[in-house]
């Protein structure tokens, strides 16, 4: 996704002043370097002109810059000695809902050198955006919310740093890109109206800020670049996705999924794009089985079942004893129980094929995935009647957003090259699974491929080229957000979706299941 | 100097969020903000977006906006609520070497609303430029020259505002105009290039900082802007001047003059200007007698002498007791012992016109100004062979800085329409006696005009209308400098000027004195 070399450090060679060339040192600098980048508006901040006549006459008018773009402006942001090797570096932040992650890299090599995640701190007053946003209407709230989030990510910073063995003070430029409500946390600003209708934020442009502005910790001057967003639902994370997934730069038609809280969906090409966010996710990222829960150690992340015998073997995280089951794990066993005949095509469970796997508690029926003997935590792992429910609700959903922006475009899956799925969800879902159980289109399996943090991999792509920079606009300006609340289009889409794989059985002619 | 309304305060009426139109907050009101102004760029700081969308909605979506420019970008700096009147000011600041003199202005009416000035406290650690430079380069000295000056200026808005019954808050606008070595302490950038050859500032054109950058306790967003230098020795309290005098807008060629501890000369029209520096001042300014000193009360400001009786008649300022005489009244006196005959063209007291008003003390001849019974300090006020001799060395480099600028771009005198004198100097200054003495161009009278504190003058302008602002660029880039200290022509014209009008008395027609 990059094209390697850095082009934020530029080396320069001054003439040194004299009586005929007396012109002072900070334009002598600025001088050269608007006639590099070949623009008039160049920013030297104030911290660089307190150092500026001494380093220019210690490093005898050789000097290294480290630069950044803030809309026509260039901003010189740190100056370094010539001869000091990766000594500048950029910090990319995920500001996820759950999980922040940082990536650090140096501005020089381009080289990413450390990545770390750590939960969300704002958890504490709130697992969702929802809840935080009303916590931080109360008194003090808005400066809780912002100061957990900025004092997590500055001890993960300092952390960093400390591994790496850098000065924070040699951090130049951090590029931030997250959820609206996120962007507005960590700013600080007001973020009540975001979730009330018209759903209108503080800023979709936030642009750029000085660490120190932000109380960052790094070099004071540092830039602060915060990924633009579309509305209150279609953030930056999912803008520096697009930039990640390389979709604005194709001319072949792709589409980028991003289940988190919500499913965000993203279509198009280098010519066109369209997105929108619908309500899918809760139940795939965790939540929709009881036992449900976030990827870690003991969880079921992988479920197969002999359609012959009947047994399950599942796969956990690190190998650990069975703990509960993950997004990816449920989808597995839907996709099993739906294929060896065990549910049927509404996702009820079908008694005669699950034998003595089935028990029935409180009027409700359930599978049992792990017997108790099994289980690390004391009882049995198991899968109800409701959780299914609760899965296909949000499968249904899901396809049904995918299905409406296709037909918005008047495209049809087989127009599709490529299909990206980011996020913790992309890496661990199988994709046929996923199909099986009709989530996601019957498309060839080498036609989906997994992004990882896209987010992530978007903020660092900003550390390495200002044409990074460029295409955020231009992601930003052309993209189109389809309305999915009010589409009816979408509510017969979705109707359609409630069954396994789907009521017409021609949109997924690969899906091939046991009672047919 | 001033056509009237500010135009940095506009009021705009903006369409309430709806869902059909629900852009951001800061979006909604800065493409507003563009459309009116007709700019591509627009700066929102950190502190506006964090009360944007609760005052937005207080407020009905109107709002009265304050805004300033740098270079392509205007920067929203301040938003009040429509209805307020006059609740946003701007301060103008004329960084001065001996007084810092502050004015306040209302943004929206344009009126001045109070004045003030006070001694500079960095006289605690020099009373000249060079001495301050030194001292900063002392450990912290840098620091402590600073401090001194914000600190000052600080407590000087403080109680200004105090004064005004405004808040300090409501300050929107800095406008700062002071001598390049002024600026770097006040920027607490290194001074200590500037008084090296080849004489380098860290910048010529430092442009625009927020107030909390730079400490000045008025709103943390304010926009402070500071005044362009040309170099180390022309700096922006001059460009401020010229700005003020309005030479660069008029046809007529005119000629402005500055004397503080340099006389600083301007001459040109709105199509050329052309700027030189050199020393000359000291003398002038106070410090040539031996009684020298600045203007307050009961300093002898004006100077008579019936060239019959050659009784001599005094005024002193507030009409108290004489305690000395500053440059005006030294002027005023050399002209009239002059013109009485009682010095001759060499400036050498002649005995027998001066008679017993003239003692020999340690060898040097001095005249009795004001008896001991009269004087204030318990002695006699007296002007030596010494003083005079320093005066006419002062007087002569004014001359010939004046023939020499004047020479180079080929005009004689009688080309000038308008001779701008500033500053206390220009104030106290009679210019009938200067011409009689030599120092000044022999021109109509009514030529002179006296600006008073031009710098101050021109540093307001900045706060009534962004056209001054673009004037202030027209002037730093159409001004050509005049190097004097390697200058023939100004070495000639000084041996000529030594005399008193001159050795070519054809200069100085309307000059008669009395043993012609």
């Amino acid at each position: 996704m990059d094209d390697g070399k850095c082009t934020w450090v530029k080396i320069l060679t001054l003439s040194p002043p004299s009586l005929s060339n007396n012109r002072a040192d900070s334009e002598r600098l600025s001088d050269s370097l608007k006639n590099l980048l070949k623009t008039e508006f160049l920013e030297i901040g104030l911290n660089i002109l307190r150092e500026i006549s001494t380093s220019l006459r210690k490093w005898n008018y050789r000097v290294k810059c480290v630069l950044f773009k803030d809309g026509p402006k260039w901003i010189l942001t740190g100056i370094l000695a010539p001869d000091e090797i990766e000594k500048s570096f950029g910090i990319a932040v995920d500001l996820g809902t759950t999980r922040i992650a940082i990536k650090v890299c140096g501005l020089e090599s381009g080289n990413d050198l450390y990545e770390s995640s750590f939960d969300n701190p704002q958890i504490k007053v709130g697992a969702d955006v929802l809840t935080r946003i009303h916590f931080a209407e109360s008194e003090d709230g808005l400066h809780d919310v912002n100061k957990l989030i900025i004092d997590g990510i500055n001890s993960m910073i300092c952390q960093s740093c400390r591994l790496l063995e850098i000065k924070s003070d040699n951090v130049y430029i951090v590029s931030v890109a997250g959820n609206t409500a996120m962007v507005h946390f960590f700013l600080k600003l007001n973020p009540q109206w975001i979730s009330r209708e018209p759903y209108i934020p503080v800023t979709n442009r936030p642009g750029t800020f000085r660490a120190i502005e932000l109380g960052i910790n790094v070099n004071p001057s540092a830039v602060i670049f915060i990924f633009p967003n579309i509305g209150s639902y279609f953030g930056g994370d999912l803008i520096a996705g697009i930039l990640y997934s390389g979709i604005n730069r194709s001319k072949n038609i792709a589409m980028l999924v991003d289940v988190g809280t919500n499913a965000e969906v993203v279509l198009g090409n280098s010519e066109w794009l369209i997105g929108c966010a619908g309500a899918a996710g809760p139940a795939l990222e965790s939540g929709a089985a009881k036992m449900g829960m976030y990827a870690g150690p003991g969880v079921i992340d992988r479920v197969w079942i002999d359609s012959l015998s009947g047994k399950i073997d599942i796969h956990t995280i690190d190998g650990e004893r069975p703990v509960g089951i993950c997004g990816s794990g449920l989808i597995d066993l839907v996709a099993h129980l739906f294929l060896s005949g065990m549910i049927d095509i509404r996702g009820q469970f079908v008694k005669e094929r699950c034998g003595n796997m089935l028990e029935r508690i409180g009027g409700i029926d359930r599978i049992i995935l792990v017997p108790v003997g099994v289980s690390a935590i004391g009882k049995e792992i198991t899968v109800s009647q409701t959780d299914l429910d609760s899965l296909i609700r949000s499968k249904a959903a899901m396809y049904a957003i995918l299905r409406t922006i296709t037909g918005t475009v008047g495209l049809v899956p087989e127009d599709l090259d490529t299909f990206y799925v980011a996020g913790t969800f992309g890496s661990f879902i199988d994709a046929k699974s996923a199909i099986s159980i009709g989530m996601l289109l019957d498309l060839p399996i080498t036609s989906y491929k997994s992004l990882g943090n896209s987010s992530l991999g978007g903020a660092s792509l900003i550390l390495k080229s200002e044409r990074f920079l460029d295409e955020v606009d231009n992601i930003r300006d052309s993209i189109t957000y389809l309305e999915l609340n009010v589409n009816q289009e979408f509510m017969n889409n979705f109707s359609g979706a409630k069954f396994l794989p789907h009521t017409d059985s021609r949109l997924f002619p690969s899906v091939k299941w046991s009672d047919k």
